[in-house]
């Protein structure tokens, strides 16, 4: 690697499984690696904070744009604090979630204006993109029942219809955008984590 | 007035005499027109939340875009809760701060991007600007007697040399924005309440 680090995010629905995926590469690539592990929207003290006001179920009372600034708060935080310099000192740094979410969430799932979260995107970022995105493609229905275990957080709770829509904005996004590769999210997690990895080397390859 | 409200804003430098002006401002028009009165960043629950975030001298950690964009996510939620169903009911608005601040403050105060902070507005404000902005123009040392005897925050902490570069940017707003009218803070607060008072009544009677 040269004296720049490499930038990853992870996407895809609630229960698609990136959590174990980040897991999986941040042991695996950590044994070779520099590894800084980032968590959307959270990461950071101000950060998590915000996090914390988003997730409250009972803040019921946001508006769809709010929401969408509030995450655009949060990753402008990360970006700053966390990813940048992580980068300037060549390590590698894995997003479970970045900005693909927003368009993905508020954009395609809410129905907030599209070109209006793509300039928030760019806002938020600094113009600081990903290298690589692995979107986890998965049917919602599998997902949601992965998770059912779970308490279901404010997001979670708006239920199955929303996760189609979000998984439609998703295949759109990886049809358009050659940053974003799209795997599928639903065969046995080694074989998840390999195809995963090999991505990441090709990347990393090219990127020296 | 015709169905549709009026909206006000009041900007000018911590000190600058804009509480008491939308007193003053309240309690006169309160006698004839239906008004409300906003404080930014705060108003509803959630901007609320994120007024203590911000004003938390802890939160020092806080960047310069993270913050414009706390801003923002506060003041969209205060114009989609507040202002635009109280100008949708024929009600005069008289916000205590507005998206000029952001551009005053983050702006020529913090040095950041102006253009991004216009984009900002733009996304929070869901398009809906102010029909009338009175800027209360002082010296920044005047105005840091007035308030001497107050506890200071963190923006008030970041001192003099900072309101200098702030009131810099005001007066730059108020000469090319038509929309924006500048007052002289200094005269006493019954003057400067007639003065506001014959540039709203005007900025009325045209609206109607």
């Amino acid at each position: 690697m040269s004296d720049r680090g490499f930038f990853i995010s992870l996407e895809g629905i609630d229960g698609s499984g990136k959590s174990t995926l980040k897991e999986g590469l941040m042991k695996e690539m950590g044994q070779t690696h520099p590894v800084v592990g980032i968590r959307e929207p959270g990461g950071t003290i101000v950060s998590e904070k915000i996090r914390d006001m988003l997730l409250d179920a009972r803040n019921s009372g946001i508006m769809g744009r709010t929401e969408a600034l509030l995450y655009a708060a949060a990753r402008s935080q990360v970006v700053e604090e966390v990813v940048r310099p992580a980068l300037g000192r060549g390590k590698i740094v894995i997003a479970d979630r970045f900005m693909d979410s927003t368009v993905a969430y508020q954009g395609y799932g809410r129905g907030l204006d599209l070109q209006l979260l793509i300039d928030l995107n760019r806002i938020c970022t600094g113009g600081l993109y990903p290298d690589l995105t692995l979107y986890l493609d998965i049917d919602p229905l599998k997902a949601y029942r992965r998770r059912l275990h779970e308490q279901p957080d404010r997001l979670e709770q708006e239920g199955l219809e929303f996760q189609v829509r979000v998984r439609a904005g998703y295949l759109k996004l990886a049809a358009t955008e050659p940053r974003i590769h799209q795997l599928d999210a639903s065969q046995n997690q080694q074989q998840l984590l390999d195809e995963a990895l090999r991505l990441i080397y090709a990347g990393l390859e090219i990127g020296e």
